[in-house]
């Protein structure tokens, strides 16, 4: 067995060797915090605070209904664009708006729109529960059927019935990633459109939207992009799609002239008409400063040191924590985000809380610990699993 | 004729004796600018940006995850409850979240579920047009019909086929408020629920949901509420309907047990139930701030100050503005807000915001000057009335 200290040694190595390792300084994190709930909620780079201070002062204080036309209306889109490269996404099909619910909402009533004559929308039986609600209630007000089926056996399953398939990119559970391509090529041939939630995958992984030919996808911007707490989601309709796009929020914002004040809603040309209502400026521009810090970054390296760390972590636990049961796969079919399995896990992650290590929990029984590229370190990697050790020992 | 110097000093003795005045000295607001649109967007309160300084580099980035046991995740309903005083309506019944447009989205779908049967949705006909455009939305996925009505005519045209009718409280062209008290009570009359949007209301003058029997209502909160550009909307559900409200947007946030994780969505008991997804923090806690300007302040006195603005404008328009056509009434049925007509209403707007009087106009020839009783002083209205006069006389 390794003993810790070769451990500590190892550890110190990969951080010195990060390509990474000078993002870390981007954020305001407490030196004495492992943080590794960047899944859930991202640290905040530092120079956030001091932007939105000037927004407020200077924007909304100083020019007042100014802004308006000075920037703020288009900034849904203009955001957008600036998401689109992380996602795999040529320019005009990205926008920022509404939370990842309301999206779900815009882009499965649509998909329906898109493919009629199928009176059925298959649910990713493992994603995130409000994928499922939200699909239920679309299903409510279209006539459609909700089935629910694991992600590997969608191919199997859809059928000439489907219209559309909503899939989590990254099991948020498990950790274990999704193939896009191979999924949405099977949708694809069974006539099916196919919809992705990226809200874990977004600023973890690498994701390609276009190369893999996906329709539809959602993704939220408070995890791994930072954008602070319930920051806005955003929306992808593939160019393909963009004129036939129907959404069922037609609020002012998504109309083709919104300041002509006319009586019928017309769809915006492109992209913009996923917008719904006003957009909220402060944490919309709170999230365009924070998307500063991709800026230089390569996603092949953030994929590389996403994995690395993933199996720095594996390592350690083998090491240190016999016996643990892990739900993530050890393969390259993970995101970044270890799932170590714990029968009591609310109050295990607490006592790790009490310990300055910070990841989250979901119930039944797993802890998860989020690796966030651009500031999570070796050092906390090993840190988090000694924790862990000192609690099963105890 | 009045010589303007006697409008001068009677401006000024009416500003010495505001029981309000105190109020403006709370808004961060440039002197050289007098502002007449905060019936658009309202000024920043000053202790705003600090409070949101503090939000980022305290509650997101100090307390990371934790914050959302700390106060974030009730912070909708926390934040409602201030509300409800500024709308008549008592604890239990009012939830911040999303934008208008999304949550008249909720509202008709649910009235149209409170109210089955019934296969017609009345719209005004002068609303703001995204209240038509959501409308037809819904309309579309639940098979009502829309009619678009006059508020003055929905007694007569409400009948046995009317579900909802939604009216906007006061009128955003002319100013003009409707009796909710008169209108709701018809629309009952006729078995159709009433539903309010506020916008223009809410921050303006007393709105009296509760002792109305208002049944449902909408508003945002970036006008009047001062919260900030975009800031997220509240919807207002009576007591008598909570039990029976079922939302379309039925994203985790709304759902009873929501971090259980369950499979089937449970609408949450009371008001909590017109969430949907995650909550906009930033904003939602920037909001909050700015209400604190509320403190102390007496609707009594906030309605009759705006009606004094208003008459004090009107009083300068006559002596100064030879033949101006003002669209606001000049009773008491009027909000906070003048209204008047100007054949070249976009230009004459753009010279008078260079002049530093800024208000908005609306198409096609409309100039809006906004009155809020917390900042607005009466210099400011002469200020506005003689600039427009110079424009004229050019």
């Amino acid at each position: 067995m390794t003993a810790v200290t070769d451990l500590v040694a190892e550890a110190a190595a990969l951080d010195a060797a990060d390509p990474l390792a000078h993002k870390r300084n981007e954020f305001d994190l407490d030196p004495g915090i492992a943080y590794f709930d960047g899944n859930s909620l991202g640290a905040p780079p530092k120079h956030v605070a001091g932007r939105l201070a000037a927004v407020v002062r200077e924007e909304w204080g100083g020019r007042l209904i100014r802004s308006w036309s000075e920037g703020w209306w288009e900034a849904p889109v203009r955001v957008g664009e600036r998401i689109a490269p992380l996602v795999g996404a040529a320019p005009g099909q990205v926008v920022v708006a509404d939370s990842t619910s309301v999206d779900l909402f815009k882009a499965l009533v649509a998909a329906t729109r898109l493919n009629p004559g199928r009176d059925e929308i298959l649910v990713d039986a493992d994603t995130f529960p409000t994928d499922g609600y939200i699909a239920d209630e679309v299903a409510r007000l279209t006539g459609h059927t909700v089935r629910r089926v694991v992600a590997e056996d969608m191919p199997s399953e859809a059928g000439e019935r489907t219209a559309v398939a909503l899939i989590n990119h990254v099991d948020y559970v498990t950790g274990r990633v999704h193939d896009m391509a191979e999924l949405t090529a099977a949708l694809h041939r069974a006539g099916a459109l196919a919809l992705w939630d990226l809200c874990h995958s977004v600023g973890a992984l690498p994701v390609e939207l276009d190369a893999t030919g996906a329709d539809l996808a959602v993704g939220c911007t408070y995890k791994f992009l930072n954008g602070g707490p319930g920051a806005p989601a955003f929306l992808y309709v593939a160019t393909k799609w963009l004129d036939r796009f129907e959404q069922p929020l037609a609020g002012w914002a998504g109309d083709r002239d919104p300041f002509a004040m006319r009586g019928a809603y017309e769809a915006h040309d492109g992209i913009a008409r996923g917008r719904a209502g006003t957009p909220d400026i402060l944490s919309l521009l709170a999230l365009d400063a924070a998307l500063d810090v991709w800026d230089g970054v390569d996603r092949a390296v953030l994929r590389e040191k996403g994995l690395a760390l993933g199996g720095f972590f594996f390592r350690c636990a083998d090491e240190l924590l016999d016996g643990a049961t892990i739900a993530t796969p050890r393969g390259t079919d993970r995101g970044h985000q270890i799932s170590v399995v714990d029968d009591d896990a609310a109050k295990t992650m607490a006592a790790l809380i009490e310990r300055g290590v910070i990841g989250d929990f979901r119930p039944p029984d797993v802890l998860r610990f989020g690796l966030a590229p651009l500031y999570t370190t070796y050092g906390e990697v090993l840190r988090a699993v000694t924790t862990l050790r000192e609690l099963r020992v105890r």
